[in-house]
């Protein structure tokens, strides 16, 4: 155990329906004007946008709109955002869809509070103040619900960085689990090893000894795991999609690392480097990332992949903890090879340079050198 | 998984002598005065006391001192309190000690804001409000530091009830581990059985099917036996005495029953009836209680007894998962016979019938009545 803080302050409203109390969660947090960010037609067609706009009207709540955000959200929509969110004069950013959704909506109620452009606090300005924030999440993987993260792509620079703050945590937080039913299978899939990927970043670079946040995590890739399968053979499996969204949102909501002292995110750092460029889904990138990474790190701890293919997976080495993750990564119909998603080998020097950077920002450029992403990459050839 | 909704705010604060940035928190919430609520002499004893009174003075916070806090928190003494905190026009409590400490300092809180006697709380009426509550804790066991509840003992009724309220939630708990080392073994046994008790009570008696949260529950179990077998081998042992504090604190923070819909506390419902009259330990109590309801609930909830053999003991029978954990509550000298705390078993109809009133006011009298209680006491005899 190491020391830490811990606070999340975020208020979790679970169940079927529950989009219906947003209008009266605004109202007693005293808001009378939001901007609604969304992103697709989707939210349109299945009648959500509807019914939040009824309860929003039922509340006295007045409304902007504004979707067309991108699944991974661009800094130019974001401004667009900011300077529609500061012409309205909202008082919160109501956010209606996924992870990018609810990421373009945490860095717009940042945008609109600063005197500076939002992308200052993506390359290092801190946070201070923000909008209040209020989700409605229709998309269980990022964890974005239950945290301050925020994650943001330049596409002029070619840059997908993130923002981690306490005054980016949203407010109130809707999970409905209903309204994942319809997710895609393979955005399922990508989901599901995000999640997977959120908790091992910590559990495989930490120091050794926290046992009970070995287990926490342990608990979590199981339900994962299960509840993924469980999906995969009937989407709209009720218990399952409700049990892998809040095991989603727990995978990233600071339990997990709480008291593990430092650890990283290599494998979030090569795929942000990778989809800045190429545009494919995070999680898709991830589960090319982590069984390439997971083979070059595995000399250096050995221990704690044993204690993962044993605990996961039943197996007996590190190796073969691994090769299962692998399998069951193309058992769910996540790519695992660059050239799966269209990426030529011969790129893997551009992505290695783009990601370098990022390295430095989160105080990993020791250990990940461009040679080093490099030769990560080329593990999954 | 059942809907529900999980809000947790507190604010943790976990390392070796972060006692000292009290001063600080309180400064940062605009608190000018506060009730420093304590126990026994043991505070001021290891210059505890000394070291939050100098945070309070560097924070320029003024300071009433209340001691006197017994085990089982009296409810005249927290009447007393509540009329010193309004003497005093304090603007916050700050809790100094363990779980009988905050709790008392929850009723205070609530009770100099109200305009009627505390003990109303505890017999049905709804706490609206409550004095901001501030902690350091010194015991790990009850998670009273990061939850909203609070238990006080009627000494004239012979009621040991309870409060549940979004209100009494600390708005700042600091968990300094070192504290903890000089907590004698006995109590560190009862307070290994508290919080194995705590979640415990949702595991068995909630509907079969939420796996996510059987993980969490089995991983907080396999922690707090471990490091309670560290501990007592080694009362120093820094990682284990850290690693029970904040296992313990996650055992009832409200983490483990989020999903789990309907369940009951029909261990601690009998315990408190139980040290309502003899004034013994909680985790005492408990440990003479729980084996004996789990031998009664068993044929209740017969997969889950088999699922809590397997992963906790690796034993293939709910019978022999039970009985695994009595002999390891013995290893751990924690009593579990009536007779090891000297209670006759001619005692038993007496405390069935206080424990009766506790199960009507929790809502399970229906399974519950005198006899049953009964019952369940004489397989502890």
């Amino acid at each position: 155990m190491f020391d830490f803080t811990f606070h999340n302050p975020t208020k979790i409203i679970f169940g079927a329906g529950k989009e219906a109390l947003i209008g009266a969660e605004l109202n007693a947090a005293g808001i009378k004007k939001v901007l609604l960010v969304y992103g697709r037609n989707s939210v349109v067609k299945s009648g959500l946008l509807e019914r939040v706009l009824a309860s929003l009207k039922g509340g006295n709540i007045s409304c902007s709109q504004y979707g067309g955000v991108d699944s991974n959200p661009l800094l130019s929509h974001t401004r667009e955002g900011v300077a529609l969110a500061r012409r309205d004069k909202v008082e919160a950013i109501l956010a209606v869809g996924g992870g990018s959704v609810l990421d373009e909506s945490k860095a717009i109620a940042v945008g609109t509070l600063a005197d500076c452009d939002v992308w200052d606090f993506f390359v290092g300005k801190e946070v201070t103040r923000a909008l209040p924030i209020f989700t409605i999440l229709t998309l269980a993987a990022t964890g974005s619900e239950m945290n301050g993260n925020s994650v943001v792509t330049n596409a002029e620079t070619k840059q997908k960085y993130n923002i981690a703050s306490p005054h980016t945590y949203p407010k109130v937080s809707i999970l409905n689990p209903e309204l994942t039913h319809s997710v895609p299978l393979n955005y399922t899939a990508y989901s599901a090893v995000d999640a997977i990927c959120h908790v091992c970043e910590g559990y495989f670079t930490k120091e050794p000894g926290t046992h009970l946040q070995d287990r926490l995590v342990e608990g979590i890739i199981k339900t994962v795991i299960e509840t993924t399968d469980l999906i995969m053979a009937d989407p709209s499996h009720a218990q399952a999609r409700a049990s892998f969204m809040w095991t989603a949102t727990l995978a990233l909501n600071g339990l997990t690392p709480a008291g593990i002292g430092n650890y990283s995110f290599p494998n979030h750092m090569i795929e942000h480097a990778m989809s800045a460029i190429y545009n494919i889904p995070h999680g898709a990138g991830l589960s090319i990332v982590m069984p390439a990474w997971m083979k070059w790190y595995l000399a250096k701890n050995p221990g704690q992949f044993e204690r993962f293919a044993k605990e996961i997976f039943g197996l007996d080495s590190g190796t073969a903890g691994i090769e299962a993750l692998e399998r069951w990564f193309v058992t769910i119909k996540s790519p695992v090879r660059l050239s799966d998603v269209g990426i030529p080998a011969t790129d893997i020097e551009a992505i290695a340079e783009n990601a370098e950077g990022l390295a430095r920002q989160w105080g990993i450029g020791g250990l990940y050198p461009r040679e080093i992403i490099a030769e990560i990459l080329r593990l999954a050839v």
